[in-house]
């Protein structure tokens, strides 16, 4: 056995963490490396509340290790850096996402999509160069590689901001990279919950029209009136899903469970593109008459680079774009995952780690 | 009732049809429209015969309307030309392929993609602009409007040149489109029949790295020594397929029956693209983790447009890509189809129209 998680390091840390996959939260020691000559270490303000978290949590992709304490949207500041440091100094604030660490030296790396680096570490969930397990935001502080360190921007909210560190650049990245931001082209965003909500403002500081498309009619108004939407399709109606058919130029479909992309497809032009965000755990159905006859695409997508995702973040802050949270304490967080699970949140969750976290 | 083919248009004609979805040809009568301003009579020599023939002559797709006159891989010598027409004259060699019409007014005409024109019509099985059904290749003459007739390069032979008309730019296009002509990339051909074959010519003449992927170690030696692929996986057995894992920067799959995306999915690097040419009647099922984790993407695309055709048929020429043919006489038409559905043929049938068709 390792050496238990209270020990295994010289700083101590606290945190909540889960020991089995009933999933369930609670209160844990555990600690953390010293800070080395790269290392940024910073104390966690805020931490969102990611749907893969949920995932993690109940061990519903298979591979998680237990215990497990998640959280890969942490936005906090600086209490201290290694001697190689220059881009961060003590007090700034910074961000932490979904990766603390990759090769650095491989091809990939070397284009800063180290999200993608055969060696990729998560923020959680993952072994840490040194073979101990990562453990993530939902806890007072963490040491992180400074190439992985994020600078917040000035503007941004520190509480709704958390998100964009996987919400954000989950649906940035696509949109860069298979070229969906051409203004005035129109994004069908499937699905609203917390990355559907902030593809719809990407997408309108994009200068795109963006449609929701969504199974709940209930959602049309916030869509349209709250979030910015120009239009909504309600695609559990027939009548209504026609109407919309060979319209869209791009969707993003940030729907996690098995659906059928066929009526996806159907609602975009020749040429469209659809990138798929979720992780369904069984393969979907695609129909290949569409994407033949309409040189369509399905692409897939994963994060963003470190290098990206400080471009998203500076993005967002010159268009005032910030989650939609709901602004918990550490003592709720295992009915906000009730919740989550049941898609009752509009449209983050954000725990409040500076103001409600402390060793018992 | 329409008219009879025999009398609904002035000019008579001849060819081959199938009455039934048996799928058994036998020689037609029909007729063709006068020789409009903008149109082009050719005298046919010769005309491929493509797996879709195969499928429609059997209503396989279930839009067939009979009596069905196939073929879309045409050679011939221009015999009229109307007033309109400056870019052709009697006498020159010309080929037709898969497409004779569209609206020619829309955006996506105007971007000389008339095979994705909502109103496109094929060179068979279509309704005319006129109302009429169009009739293929497999007879000794055609009127097409000049925009959908393409000036056959002078080195390219008549017979092992025709495919490409249909094979050729089904393989050509989707290289152009979606960025897969680097050299020195990895290409995969999945399916070495008529598309296949053509694909690892073509890619070889892009400067790419080719390996066919293929479920018959028959075919290893074939596509090695005699069509110049680099390399050949044996889909078939796991451990050959395990050590081309990730080695692949694109893929091209022409297997038209269905079957798993995954084992190819594996084969792609990184960024790596898989386009789907081939029509099953059901829908494939695609695993979400190895595109969304590696940002692969499965697109699709059909055939060329009429500008894309012209460059592909130059580019053939240019360097010295053919089909591999076996040329038959018409009478042997109802043998080939029978060899085509078990796939024996190396790798493309041409029909030597000009020898062997004449009306009984």
């Amino acid at each position: 056995m390792a050496k238990r998680a209270e020990n295994e390091q010289p700083q101590k840390a606290f945190g909540w963490a889960a020991r089995d996959p009933s999933g369930i939260l609670s209160p844990f020691h555990f600690s953390r490396r010293e800070n080395g000559d790269d290392d940024v270490t910073v104390k966690i303000h805020y931490c969102g509340i990611c749907h893969s978290d949920l995932h993690s949590l109940k061990n519903e992709w298979g591979f998680t290790k237990y215990p497990i304490l998640p959280g890969h949207e942490i936005v906090g500041f600086v209490t201290a850096v290694g001697s190689s440091v220059h881009k961060f100094k003590v007090g700034d604030r910074v961000g932490v996402g979904v990766i603390v660490g990759s090769c650095q030296t491989c091809d990939i790396c070397e284009q800063s999509l180290e999200n993608y680096c055969p060696n990729v570490i998560f923020t959680y969930n993952s072994t840490d160069h040194d073979g101990t397990n990562t453990y993530g935001g939902y806890s007072d502080m963490i040491v992180v590689h400074q190439r992985f360190v994020l600078q917040f921007p000035e503007n941004l909210p520190s509480d709704a901001g958390a998100p964009l560190l996987c919400a954000g650049i989950t649906v940035y990245s696509p949109m860069k990279y298979y070229g969906m931001t051409e203004p005035g082209k129109h994004l069908g965003v499937a699905g609203l919950g917390g990355l559907g909500h902030i593809a719809v403002k990407i997408g309108k500081a994009f200068g795109l029209k963006v449609t929701v498309i969504s199974t709940s009619p209930k959602k049309e108004d916030e869509a349209i009136n709250k979030l910015g939407a120009d239009a909504f399709v309600l695609s559990s109606d027939p009548a209504k899903l026609k109407a919309a058919v060979n319209t869209m130029d791009y969707i993003i479909d940030t729907i996690a469970a098995v659906h059928p992309l066929a009526p996806l497809l159907s609602l975009l032009k020749m040429d469209g593109k659809l990138v798929t965000l979720g992780l369904p755990e069984k393969p979907l159905e695609l129909p290949i008459f569409p994407l033949v006859l309409g040189r369509k695409l399905v692409g897939g997508s994963d994060i963003g680079g470190m290098k990206e995702t400080q471009e998203m973040l500076d993005f967002c802050a010159k268009h005032n774009i910030t989650a939609d949270i709901e602004l918990i304490s550490v003592d709720n967080i295992n009915m906000a995952m009730e919740r989550l699970a049941e898609s009752d949140v509009k449209y983050r969750f954000v725990i409040d780690i500076a103001n409600s976290l402390s060793p018992s």
